[in-house]
């Protein structure tokens, strides 16, 4: 069992870093508030969108299933390929990154133990090129992962591979495809079914950023020999800790009110910044529960807003030479996240070979365990000094409990905060335009997107002038 | 000889998408600040630390020189890394993405044609482990990349690959390390020239953000077969274009307005949305451009301010669904920069293969290539019908031509909206501050560092209230 995660938000509060801070009484003023997002979130538990705060609890028989079938992938592919965008993508590859080797594609099998892995969240041309140029479809097995089945870019892929694959191994094409999808609805299930596809599940109460433990994310994590009871066990762990309204003790409704607050008092942009490689894509999954959940322009009692703050993935030590400027003398419009790993899996040892030059030879019998946690420190204590706000969340060490804990911790961050700013964390009304223009510049025939080509004749015609 | 890159600002102007979009007028009632600013950058060109303005003209010798040792390189090593971090890194990342092949790393070497490349900006130590367990020292060639020598990161990482290649080949090690330094000043060249290393120059006027042009980024390029004076040749062309003073023709002056009117009027957000996986490292490569630039806090004439924008990274079209929900539904804070391929090295054509369902059916027979400008085009227009500004910038195609015009393109951009934000846009005093505390940390022994020790124990002691 590993240690629970840690969060230490000292570098938040006023008492601690001066005026820009957080100060206690603030949040305290808000108790009644976060008791009733408290009440609110715990309330709706499996209900509407919140069927994720089930998937620490339900999933017995379907972890089974996907240990079995994991396995039959381990043995029989050289390569499995996520056909997925947003949430059944980010995922996974976040989990992955922590929880393989850095360079697991580049592995020799042995060594790797389970297929290559490549998670396909793009429809560039070259990029799907550029895949079949390195993958055998004959031995390559691929998720197609949606559940509407009507994510345009997903089934366009579906539909490429499919084509190779009758190409390539005729009618056992049917073998090297698996569905994770709605059970009940969508177009995914209707040929998955006919089609005889083995399926996975997305339960209804499930949205795509919020997926990661349910199959989209566990069925990858399975085929590349990540401890999937583990990620669950993590999240069972986080959601016991997030069962008090008391924020000395619930670290998600704690982080959700200053969260909140920060963002009342102007801060419109998060940092999150892991010192470690292998926590480079929780930003990029982050980025998106946090975007796309709390960027919203209507409460749920109906009143017009423009809300939600832009997550920033950045890394450290790397982006200490990027944007580490910006943060300590450019606007206070921040919070900036550090995910720390208190035990990383390896000790890299800095040998002595330069004497004479003192800053250089100093390093010499040091680590670079002990380096990058000495400039996490040294950052830390530059956005002290400058004034801005920082917070650390320490993970002992970074395993699939410790994993599973971090993403329930920032799904229930983000449901809670949702409440607090009286949104609807759990819909995305604004991605629709875009779908509906999109097919309507294609030239899809229906109604709908007939009279939204009409409508985009009516934009005023660009200029001359402004193009350059 | 490429097409010329094109800056389409219709989708920023208050004519095309209303209210929040920016007038013509207001960019006329800056002309006298835009002809200064144009003004100071041209007239320091060579100057300071502007020297990256004479790159396009004065590298000739330099270019032969990469090409032979690129050359001896390609015949000779498996493995190509690059050690160095911030712009030794970031510009060599984004041209080897937007140059090479999408999985470059993992084709046969016959279809390489050079080694694989790996760029370490980083000292987590399971990285560098990662690294070693992928490499064979004694078929690797190591560019260590530092202006100053004083790179904690990257000395640390030269004196672990040193150890290993003393003990992979022994005296031999000197023929597998390459300098790329400064000429005149600092650890590394003087370390150089003792062992005897290969070494190529940063001069002393170019910045590591400014350095991709000079061989920091060219000798990785050549290495990996990139044309490198397609890269000059693009950047001279640029550089042509913004010898006017005159907006409706220099396209960088004209963005330099915009930018800055945008970052006057509150939007501190400046997200780079690149729809090409080929482009989208250079959103990492920009967004250390852009946030270490302008992101300060004391003008030329010794106000104190807080200025910067913050950039973000996105790639078109993984973030619609993951980011278009706040920037159509959230604050009005950002402006949104997308770049656009015109033609794609590559067609990936949509087979037909599900007839009965409308949405899906749709698809077959088209291409990726339509279907992912179509959904730039849905976007743009989306974020036009939420009144959001973005802007677009189209590569007739990507090559070391458009590329070398993208990057002095941002790097103009750059340099006049320093000026107009009357800023010094070279310069990094805040990245200091956690240099010294990480070192102090780290008990390093000098009287700077004992004086920072001290004054960090003043800081205001941890709570453990604040502690979950």
């Amino acid at each position: 069992m590993s240690q629970a995660i840690k969060l230490d938000v000292n570098n938040m509060m006023s008492d601690i870093i001066g005026a820009r801070g957080i100060s206690w009484s603030a949040v305290e003023e808000i108790t009644e508030d976060l008791q009733k997002a408290h009440n609110a979130v715990q309330g709706n538990r499996g209900k509407g969108m919140q069927g994720w705060m089930e998937l620490p609890y339900n999933q017995d028989e379907i972890l089974n299933d996907i240990e079995k079938s994991a396995a039959r992938i381990r043995e029989r592919f050289d390569n499995f390929v996520v056909l997925g965008i947003g949430g059944s993508a980010l995922g996974p590859a976040a989990v992955h990154q922590a929880l393989c080797h850095l360079h697991y594609n580049e592995l020799p099998p042995e060594k790797r133990g389970g297929p290559r892995l490549y998670i396909e969240d793009n429809i560039d041309p070259e990029r799907m090129a550029a895949l079949l140029d390195v993958i055998d479809v004959e031995k390559t097995c691929f998720n197609v992962i949606t559940k509407s089945g009507g994510t345009a870019e997903t089934m366009s892929q579906y539909l490429i591979v499919l084509d190779a694959l009758k190409k390539a191994v005729g009618d056992k094409y049917k073998e090297h495809i698996i569905a994770t999808t709605s059970k009940t609805k969508g177009f995914l299930i209707e040929i998955a079914k006919r089609e005889g596809y083995e399926t996975f599940y997305i339960p209804d109460g499930v949205g795509g950023r919020f997926s990661e433990l349910c199959p989209v994310g566990l069925l990858p994590a399975a085929v590349c020999g990540i401890d999937i009871r583990g990620l669950v066990a993590g999240a069972r762990a986080m959601d016991e800790r997030c069962l008090t309204d008391d924020i000395s003790d619930n670290p998600a409704l704690l982080e959700a009110a200053l969260m909140y607050l920060t963002m009342k008092w102007g801060a419109n942009i998060s940092v999150m910044m892991p010192y470690s490689d292998s926590l480079k894509l929780m930003s990029d999954w982050y980025a998106q529960l946090w975007a796309e959940s709390l960027g919203k322009n209507t409460t749920l009692t109906g009143e017009r807003v423009n809300v939600g703050q832009t997550p920033v993935k950045t890394l450290g030590v790397t982006d200490q030479h990027s944007q580490l400027q910006l943060y300590t003398e450019g606007p206070y419009d921040k919070v900036v996240t550090f995910l720390k790993v208190e035990n990383f899996r390896k000790t890299t040892n800095i040998p002595h070979g330069v004497d004479d030059i003192p800053t250089i030879a100093f390093l010499g019998g040091k680590t670079h365990n002990q380096l990058i946690e000495a400039e996490r420190q040294g950052t830390e204590y530059a956005l002290y000094r400058a004034g801005r706000m920082s917070q650390t969340i320490t993970l002992d060490e970074v395993n699939a409990d410790t994993i599973g804990q971090l993403l329930y911790f920032f799904e229930m961050v983000t449901a809670y905060t949702g409440q607090l700013l009286n949104i609807d964390a759990f819909n995305q009304p604004g991605v629709e335009e875009s779908k509906v223009a999109s097919y309507a510049v294609m030239g899809f025939d229906s109604e709908k997107h007939s009279m939204k080509r009409e409508e985009m004749k009516s934009k005023p015609a660009s200029k001359d002038i402004y193009i350059l």
